[in-house]
């Protein structure tokens, strides 16, 4: 569809748009009862492959208060996905003539993307397994924007659980996107992935190095805490390089708490020393002014006797929740003036051209809805040749690469491989599957 | 309640009102966003016994874009029903100021019969049982109306699972009405009932003759077409008698696909071999202008390559399930000029006077209802006597008929049968029945 | 919050209160259609940790007849509470700035308690386990109101399961406050709970005696009848005084039947001989002007073909929920006039000064939700000290009662008791948790 917006990802909206958002969100905010013609005579449908009351509960609040009707399958998964119809033919159906924007949680990772390709309205993604949930992320973007009055150089403490939330990964791309500095304190064995901190380094320019977090006291005393900054640093005033080369944390203006994500916790995962958040942990100096936020639902990480200290504005994140998808509703439906344009796509999206799909991840769309999300990529790097999955943004696996027509396969990083056309490469996770697609292998192997 | 309009069976909407309806819902496509002061202050209740996403979302879509109202439970099998209510009862309550319209989805065949009964509003029948789901039929109804301009005359090609698709029955029954011609090609051994092909004779005078699909090619290869027309057809002219009295079939206007319902398939029933429609299959002249029409969900029987066919016009059949149940909620609700007057029902319902209940069907809401739901029937044919259940429209299985107070029984098609009062028949399923109620059997039998 | 009404107990209401709420509620029952404009912009949340189709429907249907919106999780219990979310942290997410008012049903008895505590908004009891079911019992009052013209000085048979109901015990308790007589014709083994008489007549001031209510034939026949009257009681002329002190019961107004709760019976109980209530039973003389009331659903206690009865009123007392929940949440939300200053609430709440909880109730969210319902209680006895649960309403059993930093327990009946400041009382179940407390045991006990 020629113009139609999409929120898959926090990617598809550019840093310009986002603070607009920001700024319809914060009119809203000041009354919540005061917009009830900016959506009138328009239609949300709520698509839940997943129960989520609190997401779900959040858009559908928007959209009443826009003053738009919402139509509400809280669990698809029991419903007409028993009688094996396709995400894409139910994207079709529904976004026909029942809604004017779909929003859509599932559990496959990619699926908004395909949803997206398939519908003939807006779709907004309202969490895809554990790929994206960007508005949980701008929720978030947006209630550190009012309390600081600014993203840019702001540090921002990620604690708990780094590795399994689905929430913290698009928070910390957001956050190194708008320049502020991130202090990880992870709960032991359960630090930020590889491939994110890799994405960081190589998508959005931050850099991780040692931090001394001792000023930090209890909140880090079991860490071993890393600090990511852009490399063009912004605030560096702030922080006094100790003797090691360590950055000392001796400011914190966020603490972001993490639930243990148990329910995906492999053999050696424990939660076992799990941080306990209460008003003795954020005594020390540094963090004298750190508001803590927290995705919630919370268990035992934060003590609800922290609920009555003022820098406990969890509370108050949640409930921001509603004018920012006011303002993204509002967006997408083409009801608010954005003055500033969106964002430009350098990286297109391309078929795989070989036999299999490449995709390492056995959770995403483009496996589990096969006939509807054929495999695709993006190039993410020309020099060595690195792409992701069109779906759900993970790495392909590259041995090697070849080009449609010409039978010879090159390692991703030798110079043959710069030549070769986006839209011509080809795939070939081992030698055996390059010679058994009739590809040899260049002389640069 | 008198004056108040029901819409359980298509057969409850004139031919004149059917029309009139398709002009309100082409007037309602036009701009499915305008019309939000039809139902303003009105409510609909969404009560499914079954879970059904796409129905349940196209209605309350509906009555959203009206500027009406919904409360919606979706599962009600979880909920009052647990606690042993009758449905009677619960009809009694919803209808009672809850809402304005109830849109009522059931598992009994003939429970949308017997909601209209207990109502203070009007009832939409949404599915019950294997029985009727007259706004998918309209829907369908009103999809070939666009499509094509007319319904009388047209030839439409009904293929896959005739047998226990509650959509096919429907549809055939209505396009009969409508003088249409059906062209039967169906899976092996999921021919249309007997029962059907009765009903379309003695109800609706179509008579049904062999047919040489020949030219169909490979969507008739595995199939004994059966050709359908009414008694007094309409546009002969585009077919051509062949030598031994088959009709040739050498122009469609619409093929009408269904999925295998396997989930109501018998020990004997196979989906293998399972047609599956592509570009090649509807490559053959006759199909050259053939819509290509489904009720959704599909599985494999149509490929997803076909959906770029313009030929395709299963999402749009889908998304004119909106404005078509926009006009139905607004005629039910006496929200839209409807010049002409209902269909006369000549058929009065009689309360049935033997003890037992003959209705043959025990899925029929007369067996699960007892109390709320007495046994009653109309009659279908004076000579032979012919009756079916008031609720499910299944005909009772008559060996011998008698009249209250005249202890004499006869055969349904002696000449003393024919004398009784419709009011006074006593039915009796086999001399056994009779005479153990007392009655001695005539001299014509 | 000051200045924000929630509807917990009943009680949270004065009596001039109520009577405005009714006024009110006729004039809306007048028109349901013409009150689009009292809620428009506002927005209720049904949270429903139980399922239950009719009092969430008619909750619903009331607030989008008032022109506000709806936002549901009918199903709580599948979705964030399986994230191990506590209650008070749903409802401040929920309050936050999702919802103008809160409609919350919940298995544990005091929830709504709890949760009027941390709403931002007003909250609505929609039933709380067996505790309390506020706006069903403002629903009957209303329809005798309706029918009677009165409260004062009624003549109410409560017949069927008494004991386990918990729609009688809210009624009850209300009828008593407005100076209605009740006449107890239970079902054998299903009589009032003594602690139900005790604080009838306690709080409100009501005195049982034996009836003689062979007035009232069959409906009575197996049972020993109780009248309970206030003890300034209002329309004796209708009774006569039989020889042996027995109250006659020759005139009801109504009668109001319940189910048997089959699933809270206890092994001792039985539903063998419930009563069947149907026109003949409903002949005697004393019972001509008796309306028929039932909370719904009812299953075989009152016959079907009673429903043509005029006095049958069940299905008009359902539908007056709808007018009747009109007035509750336009008043809590402010859009209604109210004139009469609400009622003033002499008990205080009290946190427990002990180590353990005492509220006996084991369902009481006081146990189910420990850091966030911290134990509390009323005052409802000076002399002798009585307590009841600030959550739940139970009473504490109190063996020994204590001040705090007074190590000396008395007798709730000692006249040292008398002294002990509400704020200061100390509970204990028997004297060694007393004794472990530290306390010894005064010169009273």
């Amino acid at each position: 569809m020629p113009g139609l917006r999409h929120l898959v990802s926090i990617d598809d909206l550019s840093l310009a748009e986002i603070s607009q958002l920001f700024e319809h969100a914060r009119i809203f905010s000041e009354n919540l009862r005061d917009s009830a013609e900016t959506c009138r005579g328009l239609i949300a449908a709520s698509i839940f492959y997943e129960p989520s009351t609190r997401t779900r509960l959040s858009f559908e609040s928007a959209m009443l208060r826009l003053g738009g009707g919402v139509i509400t399958a809280a669990d698809m998964s029991v419903s007409s996905a028993s009688k094996g119809e396709s995400l894409a033919d139910t994207v079709r159906v529904v976004s026909g003539a029942y809604a004017d924007v779909l929003i859509l949680r599932h559990p496959s990772e990619g699926a908004a993307r395909l949803a997206a390709q398939y519908s003939e309205v807006p779709v907004i993604n309202a969490g895809d397994g554990s790929h994206e949930h960007p508005t949980q992320t701008l929720c978030d973007l947006y209630t550190l924007w009012i309390e600081k009055g600014r993203l840019e150089g702001l540090d921002i403490v990620l604690s708990g659980d780094l590795r399994y939330s689905r929430t913290i990964h698009s928070f910390v791309y957001a956050l190194a996107r708008f320049g502020a500095n991130l202090v990880c304190v992870p709960h032991q064995g359960l630090e930020l992935p590889d491939y994110v901190v890799k994405r960081l380094r190589e998508e959005y320019g931050a850099e991780p190095q040692a931090a001394d977090a001792s000023c930090l006291g209890d909140l880090a005393s079991s860490s071993d805490a890393v600090y990511i900054t852009p490399t063009k640093p912004h605030q560096l005033s702030l922080y006094t390089e100790a003797q090691r080369g360590l950055r000392l944390v001796d400011h914190v203006d966020a603490v972001y708490m993490t639930r243990p994500q148990t329910e995906r916790f492999g053999e050696a995962d424990s939660a076992t020393g799990y941080i306990h958040l209460d008003t003795d942990i954020m005594s020390g100096e540094a963090l004298r002014e750190a508001v803590v936020m927290h995705p919630l639902p919370r268990r035992d990480e934060i003590s609800p006797e922290f609920d009555a200290d003022p820098r406990s504005i969890y509370f108050k994140q949640a409930a921001r929740g509603v004018p920012i998808r006011m303002a993204i509703l509002g967006m997408l439906l083409g009801r608010l003036d954005f003055t500033h344009s969106p964002r430009r796509h350098l990286e297109a999206t391309y078929p795989v051209n070989a036999m299999g799909n490449p995709c390492p991840n056995m959770g995403c769309v483009s496996h589990t809805e096969v006939r509807q999300a054929p495999a695709s990529y993006r190039i993410v790097s020309r020099f060595p040749v690195r792409a992701i999955c069109a779906y759900c943004s993970r790495e392909l696996n590259l041995t090697l690469v070849g080009a449609v027509g010409r039978p010879v396969a090159f390692r991703p990083d030798a110079a043959e491989a710069r030549r070769i056309e986006p839209a011509e490469l080809v795939f070939f996770r081992d030698l055996a599957e390059a010679a058994s697609a009739g590809f040899t292998v260049g002389t640069g192997v």
